[in-house]
């Protein structure tokens, strides 16, 4: 037990509804010394996948601690209940849906996992469609009061693990595919890859070189040079970047680069230098 | 006075306006070792009986404490600014327009309530379209560092607060009638009726029984069994369920069930055991 | 460094997105001791004005600490990284885009200015867009522990901050013309011009006063009284009054006057006394 425990919560709950209040409210009355920070609670609906992606994004930035996840569309059937301690020191918490282990990866991999069964370490009534409130959240809030984590129930299997599948890039001689991850409230597309990708299909490239995007229903694609900034187009023209967290983005400064170039999740781009040969 | 004091705020007030930061600040300039947890500030604009019905599915999840709740059409006006203490501990603070008795009454019932006029415990101008920064917030605040309740204002008999009109069940033989009273994020239902009456209606259900649904203008109703939850039917069905706060909901798994039925706060549903004779 | 320091954040990140969290998290990860209070996240997208605005309002109301905002679509380019410290005691953090100087200007003054170039008060690695979490948050944070201002970079000359242009009122004889700065969540409208400069233009006015306001494309205009509070007029009928900000605004009582009559930021309003000569 530190002096102020850290312990963050992320869910799909919405902010309309008072879930995420809840889970606030319910780690605190168990660990009122806690420093409780919300990382999002309006991801889309069901949507895994972003949970997990916006999770990995947090997690270097996070002080070492618990953290909850709740995109649970299986909630009260057989999906396991699980917390992951990992190679950095930060337990995550949630639903074995696959949503906890990229961040687990970020953090140096996954060390021991726990099925959340200690009837000491949750509320003293489960429900069946509310594990935030009953299960994750007073398994970080009684972490962070200093219950080891063993305590929190048996061990699993690391391999037993749910697995989200996870599109990656496919790097060629002069070509990088890659698929659009997540759009941001920006409009901003963050891509299944990275900066070294981007470097290994094309070697190191000069800040300003004209690319190519193209896709499948994008009759002819868009060119975009390689920026290292927003602000070095013009405002309303297309660029890809490197996001902050090293991941490739396609944007449009301050515009909305989903709506202006009709991108959306899943669509596959094709990434190519402009005016090389192919 | 405690160590770590719990205060929450609810309130109509949105994300984008200042409002709702700037009630948690005035909470904390006044009461700087308060845990503050906001319940929602997306409550809809000026429905107090959603403020109510949030405020009561969370109140039994919040630690003992102060709570502030803020959804007040007629604020400047004749309605009295009060402070409401329940047998649980808690103080209830916010407009006399109904909106805090449905949670004191889960808490344990109005022991004590108070008109806020305590300049003292006010902040030193009171505007007349902000009450919840220049009143409200400010009591909750006092009572956190130790304030005693009687110091915010003069004593008001219980019975003179304002209640909201509630739409109750009607418990009938074979058929349970129930008002949709609030749609959460999900698109679930929440109904005006709990498992309880479902119980009453229709004795024990084995999970799984099909339930009629009826409305007016929806012509031939939908089938829903009674689940334990949300994954015991498949991606895009119905179900009839008892949410996490006691509460039956119709819901649509994976799905927005407001939506896909067509179904509205206030509509009247009528529930009956399908192929059960009338 | 106070027992509890306070840090506020203030961006246009949105709340679906992990910066404000992200942000949020690394306040604490330097400054676990620290109350951390979001204004506001959903600013409007690089709307640099609305957020000046914003935390204008809010500025006197936050206990006396370090201030945050991003509404930067200038990251990454050769804009300013500065804080500024105002005559209340108080440091704002962000870009040097004019975001800063209308809530300076409210606590005192803008004192001492500084370029933020220490790298020990970064994150060790600074992207090229998201300087909210490498630059601005650790800033505050770091104040918060006690880091005099002076290490955080040199000084800057106060005449070379950007400031907003800000349209401010015309007080002529018998007439006041203001535009709408802001449309609050309520649909009420913020206008460019405080009470004084309506005695100022007609002298004291007794509540209830009919006035005209009319505008470029609203053909008649409207006529709305000068009230205390909404709930003077009848549900659905307009008023003009003072916020709680001091600042004169357009509202319908328990409506949505943005939508109702048309209006939008930046419209230019012409208010008269309804019948008196012009």
């Amino acid at each position: 037990m530190v002096a102020r425990p850290f312990v963050s919560l992320l869910s799909d709950f919405g902010s309309r509804d008072p879930s995420a209040g809840i889970m606030r409210a319910v780690v605190l009355g168990i660990a009122p010394q806690a420093n409780v920070v919300d990382i999002s609670h309006d991801v889309a609906k069901y949507r895994v996948r972003d949970g997990a992606l916006l999770l990995w994004c947090a997690a270097p930035y996070l002080p070492v601690g618990s953290h909850v996840a709740v995109v649970d569309p299986g909630v009260g059937t057989e999906r396991r209940p699980i917390a992951v301690r990992v190679h950095r020191g930060d337990v995550l918490i949630g639903p074995d849906n696959g949503l906890l282990l990229p961040a687990a990866e970020r953090l140096g991999g996954v060390v021991d996992t726990r099925l959340l069964t200690s009837a000491a370490h949750r509320l003293p009534v489960v429900s069946s469609s509310f594990h935030g409130r009953d299960i994750f959240a007073p398994a970080a809030a009684h972490l962070a009061t200093g219950v080891p984590f063993a305590a929190l129930g048996p061990e699993l299997a690391i391999d037993s693990l749910v697995r989200l599948p996870w599109p990656g890039p496919e790097v060629g001689p002069g070509a990088l595919a890659a698929t659009v991850l997540y759009v941001d409230t920006f409009g901003n597309l963050k891509l299944g890859a990275e900066a070294a990708h981007l470097r290994e299909a094309f070697g190191e490239l000069p800040w300003g070189t004209p690319l190519r995007l193209a896709w499948r229903g994008g009759p002819s694609g868009v060119v975009a040079p390689w920026c290292e900034t927003f602000g070095r187009v013009a405002a309303g023209r297309p660029l890809l970047y490197e996001d902050s967290y090293g991941r490739l983005c396609v944007a449009v400064n301050q515009g909305d680069a989903a709506s202006l170039l009709d991108l959306h999740e899943d669509d596959r781009l094709t990434i190519r230098v402009e005016g090389a040969g192919r």
